[in-house]
């Protein structure tokens, strides 16, 4: 073992290669450069039943087939690990907005697109998801299907459920859905169908300057 | 509004264009084709001032190089974003282990490399973290340096800090260290050059296929 920490010491002085080899120096804007596109958070909210998990997947892979760095956060992934300690209760449902908020960032930061894909019924919660990161981060897309078309579907049985008070609190049922006031987005997951609604969101992100408008 | 709820149909029948859209059709092995590359967990462990974090910085910075999707997590974007709200007792460190592993598998899901440069001072929490994804997903590379070297180093001015009794339960002083028994790489980073311990961990990544031998 040496008595001088050359390891240390190699990180901030000596031949060229080292010196490139700062802490952190990797960061969003070298990321971005080299993959041609930048990073951004694209947060789907709306009632259960929407089409938000399924339009955040829609886009996810046409996003992909772009040769695009993506990821997409949703219950599947989520509320079985990092939050499978939460419940539904209002504490436990903000600190899940609240995690999937901070994860959100660092794939931000990661140079990925993530796209979040969950009910997040409060305005308040997505504001702070939303002021974690800088203006023009954080893009919220609006899923707006309403309550009848969504109860209509009803893809998982879910509001069938509530309407029998065999869940209690359950968005648009029992709980308050609060729609965003001025989403960057708001797409019609009611009556359009999926490609018109996926056209939409890759259209928002090229006139944004996020990503190229070729693949 | 339609009555037929044409959106979550198109999903799972019609045009071929849509069946392609079906959920979660970007796995990591989509991913892996098509950068070129295997995704995996670096967890780097090891005492406070081992150069965990230097180091995993320069991998980070090698496999950019290379254009790789890389990612690293540490204190500097975990502990005051994610795990603000926890502490430092065991319950706390352990949660935070926690979160970190979760937060891992996911980016090992979205096709990323990801670095994590934490004390991780318990080997019940870091196999914890291993058990959460498949085996050889998980690489475990011990930060060797030994105490007298990363107390004399103090980076930080911690251990002056912990041996003044400023600082309660500081690994290596008034908290314990658990060395891996088996970890899948042992970098010594307290007698070692830089360079050296990065080529290390690149060499090992090429051995086991996870990235080509080539940039």
């Amino acid at each position: 073992m040496s008595a001088t920490p050359t390891y240390g010491n190699l990180t901030n002085q000596g031949a060229s290669t080292n010196i490139a080899w700062h802490h952190a120096s990797v960061d969003r804007a070298a990321r971005a450069e080299q993959r041609g596109h930048r990073s951004t958070i694209l947060w789907f909210t709306g009632l259960s039943g929407a089409g938000k998990s399924t339009l955040a997947n829609a886009v996810n892979q046409a996003l992909f087939e772009r040769g695009l760095a993506t990821y997409v956060l949703d219950g599947d992934n989520v509320r079985h690990g990092l939050c499978k300690d939460l419940g539904f209760s209002d504490a436990d449902r903000e600190e899940n907005i609240r995690r999937i908020g901070e994860v959100a960032k660092l794939f931000l930061d990661a140079g990925v697109i993530v796209l979040t894909a969950f009910v997040s019924p409060f305005r308040a919660d997505r504001d702070k998801a939303r002021a974690l990161v800088e203006n023009g981060d954080f893009i919220e897309i609006f899923c707006s299907a309403d309550l009848s078309v969504c109860e209509q579907r009803d893809t998982k049985g879910l509001y069938a459920k509530a309407r029998a008070g065999e869940i209690k609190e359950f968005t648009g049922i029992s709980s308050p859905y609060e729609a965003p006031e001025r989403p960057e987005l708001s797409v019609d997951t009611g009556a359009s169908d999926l490609e018109a609604c996926v056209n939409q969101v890759v259209r928002a992100l090229i006139d944004q300057g996020i990503i190229p408008s070729q693949a």
